[in-house]
């Protein structure tokens, strides 16, 4: 039975795949030997997805068997300010730290043998955002979001990984470690561009590799092409 | 219950959540109201196929719901010309037809209620098949394939899916109707450039739309960003 890859968050999992996108590339990376299933709500913070868990997931573990591993990425909704327009998707700090060990102890629970890999929210380019929302003459406007406040909630997002000993990508440090990430990675001071995907997509391989789950060490589904015997390719259909 | 396509076929088909690719378009589409199932098998033809049909579905219909759709996506390999270097892969056209009206059986019989879609065998550009296969230097060389024996092939495809009475897309002709088909839509005279996964994701669409499967006749899985009410959030959520 082919493992399968469960990808829960918000927009930044929901259009995962589209051209470049980061579940896309799991899906073609892992073509022969898993299945990614895309669970992306967005505009949703951990409040929201709390509420809808058990129904977000309908038939995305095939019959009895655990997915291999969950992502759940969200936080990039909840750090949104408390006192800009995107203020009714806030969650404080703490509950967002609280809803994350319930949907992390929700699918160990659920499923025990799968990996849970939190994904922190991602870095913020403000220029962008203010332009985003207000459009081009807005220089006195806030953004609805700024990269401190995602700062924070990765933190926060990190230590509840510690705490339950789950696997963490802190894509908030790491992309911006790249040149000229605010437009290289984003494209809207949020979402991400395809190399904001590449980077992200780097960052899952690694930490799955972590956790025994690669090319190398997944079987393939069924003969590959250059197993067959040109002078006998029936056999390679033998049982 | 999410609703399920299942693509089956070979590379064109494995390849197809590549960046641009058509099966990731249609994950991406229907992002919040379907799964989509990768099972591309690259190199095989139909002969092949039919041998791990049972293995290759293992896990593709999570639970005891039928997919509501299948496509069936081989030909390109049976129509390799029998006398040159991938000849292994050639399968005689009349066992081609007998393989998919097999094939499709199994899967009526399966899946009662889905859909079974045939996709014919794309056009074939030979220079770039020889420069492919042989180099720069191979003027003298013949293809492997040839575009007069996949519309062979394409041809046969069309009468098989008009007596079963499944829907079928005639990807041979429609790629064809395009400026430059040779290069805007294929890279190396077979597999597809973005703008040629772009021509059959629109069939896709258009033959899913007729049997009823369409963004604007599925239900979205759980409430959309605008149709959270910002004053009154939780609202959305009460079942």
């Amino acid at each position: 039975m082919r493992p399968r890859l469960v990808l829960f968050g918000d927009s930044i999992t929901e259009q995962s795949f589209s051209p470049g996108g980061w579940g896309a590339a799991l899906a073609e990376h892992f073509a022969r030997q898993a299945d990614v299933v895309l669970r992306g709500l967005s505009g949703y913070n951990t409040r929201w997805a709390l509420k809808v868990l058990d129904r977000a997931m309908e038939g995305a573990a095939a019959g009895a068997a655990d997915p291999a591993a969950v992502t759940v990425f969200f936080g990039a909704n909840d750090a949104n300010l408390p006192d800009q327009p995107q203020a009714h998707q806030h969650v404080p700090l703490e509950e967002y730290q609280a809803n994350l060990r319930a949907i992390c102890a929700h699918f160990k629970n659920q499923w025990p043998s799968a990996a849970v890999i939190l994904i922190t929210p991602p870095p913020i380019y403000e220029p962008a955002r203010i332009l985003d929302i207000y459009g081009d003459n807005a220089p006195s406007r806030q953004p609805e979001r700024t990269n401190e406040a995602a700062g924070t909630y990765a933190q926060a997002c990190i230590a509840v990984a510690k705490e339950l000993d789950h696997p963490v990508i802190d894509i908030w440090t790491k992309m911006q470690q790249f040149p000229d990430w605010q437009t290289s990675a984003l494209c809207d001071g949020l979402h991400f561009t395809p190399f904001g995907n590449k980077i992200l997509f780097d960052e899952v391989l690694k930490t799955l590799g972590s956790i025994g789950f690669s090319q190398h060490s997944l079987p393939s589904d069924l003969p590959l092409f250059h197993e067959i015997d040109p002078k006998d390719p029936l056999k390679a259909f033998e049982i």
